[in-house]
């Protein structure tokens, strides 16, 4: 039986980012399904008592160093935005509204991209259109899908689901009751899904 | 030139002991010196205005299992301590001691595994003497310098040079001004003090 990771993610999240650039070869190496999950990072950290990391000045400095190794790493572009954090509700429903059409790592990768390597603001009409366009989507239909009370709602109960997991930051990948916390627990969690070789 | 990797940690975090574990390793695959130095990692959360990652419930919740994980993940034995955070200024100071006499590596892993695998107060008479005499010194002296003026200002000294480098957590690896901080970040350490393969 095929097993599924839960990727909890959201797009205002720098390591998000980074974990999201990795899921093709993620489900690639572990044969697993890896099933996107939109969330509200803001949500998860108030409902944990959790903070950014962020807030630390030694921290944040060390951070924009640490986030360029790994994209180096991966081989991905990064550039810092000119606004952080921004506000990522509406880009958040965006990709809620994009499940529903089998569309969500197309329009979340685009998001990540828009916000990570563009500096556009992933929540405005402009970027959540384009994101749509370039997966196919109709751009105007899944903006306006962001104000639909059953997406709102499917946000909102993503990120009570993750928090009732134990989910207290992002990403967050879940395997059953199992959680991995961050774009460095990819290589832990690879390793837990290998088949055990037994002599 | 060989290049030099200072090592700082705090005997009390459990993400220390697992990277001191792989500091022999570490100083082969990269070829460079790895110098222990011990530094209070109380001292550096407070300068940094920084907090325990354990404040966080959620996140203590899951910091247990993804701890183990490494321990699995390494083959090193690892065993939560019936108490927890411990007070490790005199664990340190003997570190510190044991530095004057080229034994720090051997006393620092005896104190790391005192705690970390056997439950033992780091900074106990018992442990320092144990540790101390594995390393082949006198254990009374090593303990008896513990409250040696110059022993507590090195200790102070190492705190603030920490600090004053970019610190704010435990360990953190310096590479001349590139600090990685984290047992997770062991990988782009290496990674970034390998030879460049250019074409």
């Amino acid at each position: 039986m095929q097993r599924t990771i839960d990727f909890f993610y959201d797009i205002g999240s720098p390591y998000s980012y980074l974990a999201a650039t990795q899921v093709p070869r993620l489900a690639e190496r572990t044969g697993a399904a890896v099933v996107w999950r939109p969330f509200l990072l803001g949500g998860v950290f108030k409902a944990a008592g959790n903070d950014m990391p962020a807030r630390v000045p030694a921290k944040a400095r060390w951070m924009l160093e640490d986030l360029s190794r790994w994209a180096k790493h991966y081989g991905v572009p990064f550039v810092f935005p000119p606004f952080f954090p921004p506000n990522t509700v509406r880009a958040m429903r965006a990709c809620v509204a994009a499940s529903r059409h089998g569309r969500v790592a197309e329009v979340s990768l685009a998001l990540f991209r828009a916000y990570w390597c563009e500096g556009h603001d992933p929540s405005g009409e402009a970027a959540i259109r384009a994101a749509a366009e370039g997966a196919g989507l109709d751009g105007g239909a899944l903006f306006a899908a962001t104000d639909e009370p059953a997406v709102k709602d499917g946000l909102r109960a993503a990120t009570e689901e993750a928090v009732a997991r134990g989910a207290f930051g992002a990403p967050s990948f879940f395997v059953g009751d199992a959680l991995f916390w961050g774009n460095d627990r990819i290589e832990l969690l690879v390793e837990s899904l290998a088949p055990a070789t037994g002599a």
